[in-house]
């Protein structure tokens, strides 16, 4: 089976019933945390990349799955964060709607007009990483994660559990080293750290401690390089795999 | 219907297909973490207090109701911390064997012999507050959570995990306020940060620790209850609602 064609395999013999998976893709970019959504053709909501668990696979397999036909990804921090189980959540109606735009000719549709719990799944991924593909009958599109579209289902409350469990998680999950680049801008690190901690840090503090702690290191440019840069270039750092987030509590 | 009965509540048309709740309920006594299993009659193996998800409740309902038979309680720290999905986590014999314990008269069980994911949630309970009820055809019982007896299913690995869970978020749950009883000695808090961080804290530092940071406040004894006591009881605190944990982490 294709990779890419993971709607085709969804039947009510394959799938485990009434649980489905959906992802939150988020990548950094130009200072704003970015979520990836998508939506099918003929379908006026976006939503977030899901998907069902087959018979023969675990809700980890589900979901890197749909990972990967959305972002070429896999090796990325993945991992469930909510099973979501209102009564009321699945809207029949909607999904009967979907069904009709996703399976225009019928066919085996019926299983999915029943109540849904899903379980929600974080991806932190860098953004220049991911190269989106172009998917027969789905679009795909990075959204300002605090300017969202109107979105199918319960998936707006799914991206509100999905920042609250950020900024409780925050300082256990390594944030900064799964959405920045290799080499970044010191601005970029505090501003990760401002949205997920939801506060406002002090531009020199923050440059100050990081380096003292030794969370990040400049990197060193070979002569060649320093002059091709323009001399206003910031400086570029990296994270000091030796060193762990100096966010993250300290016991005596 | 009766509490009690949630077991005769079960059956093909009520359930969420495929799906179960298990709990992992812990207590603190004599130093020592306490998991409370339970075993129904004709049924070698501890399990899990656990159970389904009928068509009209939500997972935390579900949950909830499953530690108030076992327990009496109802207003304690109870959270799902992880979904189970491994393909081969249901074994369904051993789920055969199950029902015709259960349900010695047969009837409508087929819907157990299938794969299920199980959602588990985790319960931290003042062990003192716990009357555990007689109930019919089950057994409760208090066990140290590092010397299990054999366990059905794959419950031994739901414990496991919850405790990785358990040293992963201790910084962000209220372990000590959750688990011990209004007034407590600073041993027990103290050897509650030590299961939990899976450390050996210093005996002095920590109490001093605790009392600089106002964390927990010495209880004042009226003259009267004074000499009732012997010379040698301890000193007694409580927390201090005003006061966070101090083994939260700080910010800048």
């Amino acid at each position: 089976m294709e990779d890419k064609n993971i709607i085709e395999s969804y039947h009510t013999e394959s799938i485990h019933p009434g649980f489905s998976v959906d992802c939150i893709i988020l990548g950094f970019h130009k200072g704003k945390l970015r979520i990836l959504l998508n939506r099918f053709d003929r379908v006026d909501k976006w939503m977030l990349p899901g998907g069902f668990m087959l018979k023969d696979e675990n809700s980890d397999q589900a979901a890197y799955k749909i990972l990967k036909v959305r972002t070429g990804l896999k090796d990325v921090f993945l991992h469930q964060f909510h099973l979501f189980s209102d009564v009321s959540r699945t809207n029949i109606e909607e999904n009967r709607d979907l069904a009709s735009k996703l399976w225009p000719n019928g066919g085996d549709t019926g299983w999915l007009f029943q109540r849904f719990v899903t379980l929600g799944y974080l991806a932190l991924v860098k953004y220049d990483k991911v190269n989106i593909p172009i998917l027969e009958g789905e679009e795909l599109q990075w959204h300002d994660v605090n300017k969202l579209p109107a979105l199918y289902s319960d998936h707006q409350n799914i991206i509100m559990k999905a920042k609250e469990y950020l900024r409780t998680m925050a300082p256990i999950i390594p944030v900064g080293p799964a959405l920045l680049p290799e080499e970044f801008a010191i601005t970029e690190l505090r501003k990760i750290f401002e949205i997920f901690l939801d506060v406002t840090l002090d531009r020199r503090n923050f440059q100050r401690k990081m380096l003292a702690e030794g969370y990040v290191i400049p990197v060193e440019k070979s002569e060649e390089e320093s002059e091709e840069k323009p001399y206003n270039a910031p400086i570029m750092y990296r994270f000091n795999p030796e060193k762990k987030d100096p966010f993250n509590r300290k016991l005596f």
